[in-house]
């Protein structure tokens, strides 16, 4: 019998009423004949409520104990879907993620999954159980419980998915697929039916909610196709899975993801000499601190100027190291700003198609959009901006590559 | 260094400022120089709401799944105190029933605790941390969560102080101390400052809120001393522990108590023959429902009544069971009353002290108090009577045998 891994966000089953319709939906599945794990995250509102009590004892909590804190988040949801489950008349059980062997390095906060023990699973299943397993949250080998940081559901889904060799790993949110930007955004957004890891994953780095890049990138790497489908509507959703031949003549561009979560430092009139990128970079990656966007440019006085972007919940303690660093570098001058937006247009036909970036910097100018920084890779061109610009530059963008057609 | 063990029950850590006030009752019992364990319930009312949670899912929930919900409310808190300490500057880590190593055997929602293996409590307290332990819950052998039923983290505390040979246990809660009665209904009511095992147990079986009688068998068993105390107030609260003889001479009665959450069950003309009462109450336990008084008498017809009582959240159950009984007995009939309280008066000096329950009788008597049910032991006298008399017997009995002077 083949396995089907599902994975039910927090808006799908922020009530009880929702816990019992996406229960119906799992026992569809079941009766299609398949054996069924799920994967649930905690319900809405659960996770922020338990931060905020957390906050209260210590603003600047982190570590050990917020991830016991946190974890019982999913937990009070597996259970509850488990009972309802059982309630309908199905054989259910509920896995914490130690239950479910879902085994992590020891980073508290933002662990990586190491390896997962699928023995437990496996015995349940052969038992013929719907088997739901709690998202986000893992157990060091020494038995701390650990969180996969937010978001880190979709991580558990394809690592399961992954274990257990799924034919699907199927992930259910509060939108019926991925689309070429956010409809709310952009009313001519379209639902895309079918896409590469490789953008998705670019797409999802960038800004797109639907799925987190941890989860994509695990999925491309071990081939394992995600399928992005609606809780609350039918329809086939967003296929994400391996390139392959068919897909030749797709569209050049994909989609457009923008990202409002992160904040931009810069540290001005530093010696440029090598090595002088991991002298600034290395503080930040000490505080476990995700790095994104990287410019670095010499100025006429011979010293560089180096500009960076971190996640905006991390802009604090970034500029409190850059800070610090600044004074060993004897910087000119450390600036901040955490008003910034982050506009990617992604599309595996960039690699075939020249003259995308110039259009896209093009369009922007033609709109008075400036642009404080660029990047670019193989099938992506990210762009910084003013937040404030957001809504017009994915239009402009929008239109321009005709993504509404 | 000797070790305490505290516990700190929901009402006490009800607020994050109220496990602020905790974390320093901790920290000045740390800075006395023990090792400390601490040992706390689910914050107030949380427990409820999971449970409102649960029977939004399934009216009659009961079983595994319950048992993974339900254990979430105190995982919260031992994170939170753990986070207070540490923000206090002290070292401090929690732990979860399985993490701490309570096994307990497999009767969900009223499991009991089988061993404690003390090896990762004691790893911590050498590195000289607080540890923080999660009450009313445990693990099976085979890794599901359990929970000891409610007010069970009275017992966990005993347990672990046995487990880690702990000097005192110290259970905090609202009240400063053990009262002769329950000073809400009697004003005259007193602080007792010494009580045996034996008494403290007839009390708490008899309804006094102030300790699990399961947690005071344990201690008793174990000749562990438990000290009751205010989270709130300061003073020496009350200590529980065996009979020495320096108290040959102290009161004859020692403390009233009485039940208001129990529920009568009585069947009717049954052949009076051997085996009848394992007939009767043999479904009975296997619902997994404690009856506690238990009383036959044989009428005219030569049939006999079987009266007895359960705790009033499994009268429904109880009762069911017992209709289903009386069939396959050929009982005349059977009726329930949910709304008695049974009221009993406890001390060791009865021992040596005859015609106690005759001037309790002829008291109740006087005050036009009717009895439907006796019981008595070596140190108790227990009598079930209507609720509505509740409040009026408590004080006529506590002024006949001068509790208050």
């Amino acid at each position: 019998m083949s396995i089907i891994v599902q994975k039910y966000g927090g808006t799908s089953i922020g009530t009880i009423e929702k816990i019992s319709l996406v229960a119906d939906k799992i026992i569809s599945a079941k009766n299609d004949g398949d054996d069924v794990v799920v994967v649930v995250s905690a319900m809405s509102g659960e996770t922020n409520r338990l931060l905020d009590l957390a906050k209260l004892v210590d603003s600047d909590v982190s570590g050990r104990e917020l991830d016991v804190l946190v974890s019982t988040g999913e937990q009070v949801t597996i259970a509850l879907l488990s009972m309802t489950l059982i309630k309908k008349g199905f054989k259910a059980i509920s896995l914490t993620g130690s239950q479910a062997g879902i085994l992590t390095d020891s980073v508290f906060n933002k662990a990586r999954i190491d390896s997962i023990n699928n023995s437990t699973i496996k015995k349940y299943l052969n038992d013929d159980n719907i088997v739901i397993v709690a998202g986000f949250q893992g157990m060091t080998k020494d038995g701390d419980i650990t969180t996969l940081g937010r978001g880190g559901s979709d991580t558990s889904a394809v690592a399961i998915s992954v274990a257990l060799d799924a034919k699907e790993c199927q992930i259910f949110t509060d939108v019926d697929g991925v689309y070429t930007t956010d409809p709310r955004l952009s009313p001519g957004a379209k639902k895309i039916d079918n896409i590469t890891t490789e953008e998705m994953l670019e797409l999802s780095s960038q800004g797109s909610k639907v799925l987190q890049p941890r989860a994509v990138e695990f999925a491309g790497k071990y081939d394992v196709g995600i399928r992005v489908l609606s809780t609350f509507d039918e329809g086939n959703g967003t296929l994400v899975n391996k390139e392959n031949d068919d897909q030749m003549e797709k569209a050049i561009i994909s989609g457009i993801a923008f990202n409002k979560d992160e904040a931009q430092l810069t540290i001005r009139g530093v010696p440029d000499q090598p090595g002088i990128a991991s002298l600034i970079l290395g503080p930040i990656a000490k505080h476990n601190i995700d790095v994104d966007m990287i410019v670095q440019n010499v100025g006429e006085d011979g010293l560089a100027n180096f500009t960076f972007t971190v996640p905006r919940n991390d802009f604090k303690i970034a500029m409190k190291s850059l800070e610090k660093s600044s004074i060993q570098l004897k910087a000119k001058k450390v600036v901040g700003n955490n008003k910034i937006v982050k506009i990617s247009m992604v599309g595996v036909g960039m690699r075939t198609h020249p003259g995308i970036a110039s259009k896209m910097f093009a369009v922007l100018a033609d709109n008075n959009i400036n642009i404080s920084m660029i990047s670019t890779s193989e099938i992506k061109i990210s762009i910084v901006t003013d937040e404030i610009n957001l809504k017009n530059a994915v239009n402009v963008l929008h239109n321009a590559f005709e993504l509404d057609k």
